[in-house]
């Protein structure tokens, strides 16, 4: 992520990441704790959804204070919910540092993850502009919702490859979208242009998180940061165990795993294989792949920046990532 | 709260209501459980915070559909913050009824909460008014940074009546006077008057918390619904017990708690037997009816409208509350 191709204007990843700093030690000054626990958990990461807001800007007028607002929202907005996961998880280790949950309780990951959409909130309202709140507010909607759906699916074997895509999009595709749109409405492109980056940022989400998905059974635990498999282990069905349903219909271990019978690690570790020793895998990437074409499909209609080639770079490394 | 003198404009508070339930059934069509939690928390309580919406909207170009979706915000804002809260206490029940964490679990409770935020944030944006978002969301900030200072000073002595103060401004009074300013706000008052209301909130949730930090040690299990002395249980300092650890310096019951000495409740007796027995329940009293006496201080410089009499009511109520 951090070769120069997808860098967009120069410096500016730097400065939102100056912003996000600038939150801890803010905290810090009315109370010191705060603004430790925000340090473990801000700057890090990919930055996907700041660069994609930082890159969607560039088409028309690059409005840069409102520019960088917005990606230090959008950013800020994706680690509260972070916060908020790893604690409903219980999650050791995020991004290979201990997480807030585990170093300081569920009781202050809940707070920090609420104080950290506060926030957001106001890095959003500094762009002055209610459609982009509106965005935003719609986008923590559906984050919510989609977390919300995946609970109370867990084990559940009635869900279709649809039902899978309703939910990948509201956890995890609606916040991309909402940074390629936000930019693009913030620089005044023409309404077109906007739905053409709102869909770039939706297509790629869903690619992204489909990657997420298979790597989460073909990645090495060095690679993952978690357990080979952990999804299936905790009764997330995605699309890899889907089509192991849809292969395997009579018997099969996910069957197995979420009915209680035999060894739940041992009925992972199974699927695991058949998913690397069959079509399923290529199946799965070739799904991931067609997304994330979906993504560039108008970007020549855009008019000529340099972060054309950078989307279209981005939309390739979404589909050759290994973490 | 149901005397007609707190009324706003006839029938406000039950077009917010029916607001506040079409939220339930919206998300019970995408998904049922959702539904059931959203009803199972919506429409109760004081709805103190999304009355005092109304009122301040009332005073100058009343704005109905602004001041009613910023009501709903408010509110909504309100009952996830207590979603939130009820999930770190692990809370039994809330306004008499169980807790959504006690009946789906902190898991669901955190992501019910996350999605009220989100809910609530595109009803203050309905408002159009760049100010009432950038308001509200300097309100979340605020109640959870109250509330990690909460969880920080838990059991600690090192604690004066001005990070009291502070805390209880962060905690409730913020909210109200955001209530307040925004009524006066989307109703288009000039910044005086805007000043006057909010001074107006902010003192009035002051009162509202002292008065529910007395009634911790003063009310009757039924009136309180949870057990008398449960803040102080807690390790939270209020206004009473600083005054015990102000007046009784050498050795006291919050003290004992505080240093694990002697039984907890037997601790927490003695101090509700103090605090009912001696001249710190009136001195208490006393400072909440400054704050709220404070709070109506230029309601006259307003011009004349029907909420300035309810205005005054509410005030008054806040003080001779039991509940």
């Amino acid at each position: 992520m951090t070769e120069p191709i997808y860098e967009p204007i120069s410096g500016n990843v730097e400065k939102v990441k100056t912003m996000l700093t600038g939150i801890s030690d803010e905290a810090a000054v009315s109370f010191p704790e705060t603004g430790q626990m925000l340090r473990q958990i801000l700057g890090g990461g990919k930055l996907l959804r700041l660069r994609l807001v930082l890159h969607a800007g560039n088409f028309y007028n690059y409005n840069e204070q409102k520019i960088l607002a917005m990606a230090t929202g959008v950013e800020l907005l994706h680690i509260s919910t972070l916060v908020h996961d790893d604690a409903i998880d219980k999650a050791k280790t995020r991004r290979g540092r201990p997480t807030i949950n585990s170093i300081w309780g569920t009781d202050k990951a809940i707070v920090l993850g609420d104080f950290m959409f506060a926030r957001a909130a106001e890095f959003v309202a500094d762009t002055e502009s209610i459609r982009a709140v509106k965005l935003v507010a719609g986008g923590l909607g559906s984050i919510s919702m989609g977390e919300l759906r995946q609970g109370f699916s867990l084990y559940r074997l009635d869900q279709d490859f649809n039902q899978y895509l309703r939910r990948i999009i509201d956890k995890t595709a609606s916040l991309f979208s909402i940074s390629t749109e936000s930019g693009a409405i913030l620089s005044d492109a023409p309404e077109e242009s906007v739905q053409i980056l709102k869909n770039y940022g939706l297509n790629l989400g869903i690619a992204f998180q489909i990657m997420d998905d298979v790597l989460d059974f073909i990645g090495t635990e060095e690679e993952l940061g978690k357990p080979v498999g952990s999804d299936l282990l905790q009764g997330i069905l995605t699309l890899p165990s889907l089509k192991i349903l849809e292969y395997y219909p009579g018997d099969n271990p996910v069957l197995r795993l979420f009915e209680g019978q035999g060894d739940s690690k041992q009925n992972v570790a199974e699927a695991i294989d058949l998913i690397n020793n069959t079509s399923i895998l290529e199946e799965c990437l070739k799904v991931a792949q067609d997304y994330s074409r979906a993504a560039c499909k108008d970007l020549d209609l855009l008019p000529s920046s340099p972060s054309t080639e950078s989307l279209y770079a981005l939309a390739d490394l979404m589909i050759k990532r290994r973490n």
